[in-house]
């Protein structure tokens, strides 16, 4: 599939939260292009090879739920060890002693009606990460009638036909860390499984980026190799597939398109493989989540810094809150759901963060290096 | 007209700078509502009765024009004055000297083609301001074909019918500012006019209001008893009606419905009396913008704060960002236009905000009491 495609129909699962599954104007177009990849309009793709390629597996669900709750505690154990570590900078910053490490909160939550359950993991103030989050959400629900009508129109010849109601199960993880040090990068991450009771309806998708206030290239090239390595098992095309996805997508479109940071990987309905292989691609890249930014944080954390580097972080935050307020499709579609949790889906927003009017940075310093990254994707692992 | 359907075709043009005025989805909604309020559909309204009240002022564009210009210096010239007196609170928190008080930078600004101008006014970390803005602009374009296909349909009656092309101007002022103590509330303004070269389009629209990060009752009966002084002249129902559609307007929907502040007022696409007497009206709204605001910052400015108080009006700033970013309509589709001067349309942002995990305030607090007045509308005037 063209990554544009994928950009214009699935891409608006990105944000942190549940809410953001249930998008229902989003799960029609993904509907509608899975179903529409499916079907054998020329009659070259034979029936019984479709039906076997995409029959869903019926313990998927068990198996993605335990697989991110294990990976959100490997994920939290190993930020908790670097917040243990201190930010001696950050520390000397605001004339303090060395802070000692924060505990993420832990947030367990129910849908009411057994439509659903989570683990929310916070923290906040910490002595490395300034605000951070890890998000899992198990989310049970129906899709309406008027999902069911559009997809009878591509559906004839399949199972699908004579379905006249559909369960549906959204398990994700999601994570954005926004550390204190202004040398240290942002992270986000999202990987989430979705499939119906019948029908036959499944996918995933997902995807990690990095938003630094500074550009270390060697941690570029770091997190995107990390990244490729994950993707390159699978299909030696997928990482420039998926990385193309993610620099179109994050996008600031009302600042002159610059990019939220310097990208990383995103894919969504992806079902291009058999059920358990497309499970082990998602695996494979939420595995690779601690190894692709832990190193960065640790590297970076404890780098002085000054007042004029601690404002250009805090202008680069503001950014950030404008890709996710403006143009973040999970965000903006999750928050208008009637029992959306608001605080998990901004639990993504920086700590604080600053606007200045008109700031540029001048010609041939740090932050403009850093712009130019933003402004102009770049093939990183290459460099 | 009822207050319901003015907020729900008519309010898009909230937001600071030129961009929102330009929201075609918006002014195709206001001409049929525009339209179809004049449509004499009973028969009972006199064609020439019609004419004459609706005819438009070939005037007004400069009537406005200088209106505008002279309230923004009158503004700029009142808040320099309150800057210049400083911030005794502010910079005892900040530990400073006294900060000497800061000018507007002017920032004129021109549209290619003849397409419009204005004149910026900003002011960034002041002695009493920390972020603030008036704007002026004059904006000319010409309503694209769609939209007079849309207005066929309905202005077969009138002049319009063979009108093939129509060229539009749209001139206005916005502001917001946000002082630097947190007992002195934030403020935002905007008042516009809409007309056609032809057709006999035109109409008023405006609004001010405040929000508080420590609620004073005084000042809100202050300021509401002001803006309905100003109203009163006009007639004895607007203020009530203007009122309810500013507090259904300002709402976080995601965040319990709650209001961004205390309300103020709020109209659009106002042509309900001939243009001489809609645009005293207008006036009449815009000068009280001083009196209505300028008292309560002088009041307050001065007055000690804690950490915690800071700490509050910096979470409120938040809320005052999600607000601009996700829901108001003028800077959602202002943004997106091919040409929006982003810095005027988010010159409305606060130098810093501040996002905490489930931020609450403890019950019986002051903090507690603004959440009370932001979640519940209340009659100002009457207490």
């Amino acid at each position: 599939m063209h990554p544009r495609n994928e950009l214009l129909t699935g891409i608006a699962l990105g944000a942190v939260g549940v809410a953001a599954i249930l998008n229902w104007q989003c799960i029609y177009d993904k509907i509608e292009n899975v179903v529409r990849r499916r079907k054998p309009s020329s009659g070259r793709v034979k029936r019984a090879a479709l039906k076997n390629e995409y029959d869903r597996d019926p313990e998927m669900r068990k198996k993605m739920e335990a697989y991110v709750l294990d990976l959100q505690s490997r994920i939290v154990t190993a930020l908790e060890e670097i917040e243990d570590e201190g930010d001696e900078a950050s520390a000397a910053f605001d004339g303090v002693e060395r802070r000692p490490g924060k505990k993420f909160r832990r947030d367990p939550w129910e849908r009411p009606n057994g439509r659903g359950h989570g683990l929310t993991c916070v923290i906040q103030d910490g002595s490395v990460f300034e605000k951070g989050g890890v998000n899992v959400s198990v989310i049970y629900g129906d899709l309406p009638k008027a999902v069911l009508e559009r997809m009878s129109a591509y559906q004839t010849n399949m199972e699908l036909e004579k379905v006249k109601s559909m369960k549906f199960c959204a398990i994700g993880l999601s994570m954005v860390i926004h550390p204190r040090n202004p040398h240290a990068p942002t992270f986000h991450c999202n990987y989430r499984y979705f499939d119906t009771d019948n029908g036959g309806m499944w996918w995933f998708g997902g995807g990690s980026d990095l938003t630094p206030s500074y550009l270390y290239e060697e941690d570029a090239v770091h997190f995107h190799t990390v990244l490729k390595n994950a993707c390159d098992k699978f299909g030696e095309d997928l990482y420039a597939e998926f990385k193309t996805t993610c620099d179109l997508y994050f996008r600031n479109t009302h600042r002159n398109n610059e990019m939220r940071g310097i990208g990383g990987v995103f894919f969504d309905d992806f079902d291009r493989f058999e059920a358990s292989k497309s499970f082990e691609m998602a695996k494979s890249l939420g595995n690779s989540v601690i190894e692709s930014y832990c190193p960065l944080v640790r590297r970076r954390k404890d780098t002085p810094f000054t007042e004029n580097q601690k404002r250009w972080q805090q202008l680069r935050r503001g950014r950030y809150v404008e890709f996710n307020l403006l143009h973040d499709r999970g965000t903006k579609f999750g928050i208008a759901m009637p029992d959306a949790r608001t605080e998990s889906i901004l639990m993504s927003l920086p700590l604080t963060a600053r606007w200045e009017y008109k700031h540029s940075p001048e010609v041939g310093t740090e932050e403009a290096k850093l712009m130019d990254a933003v402004l102009t994707p770049k093939d990183w692992v290459s460099l």
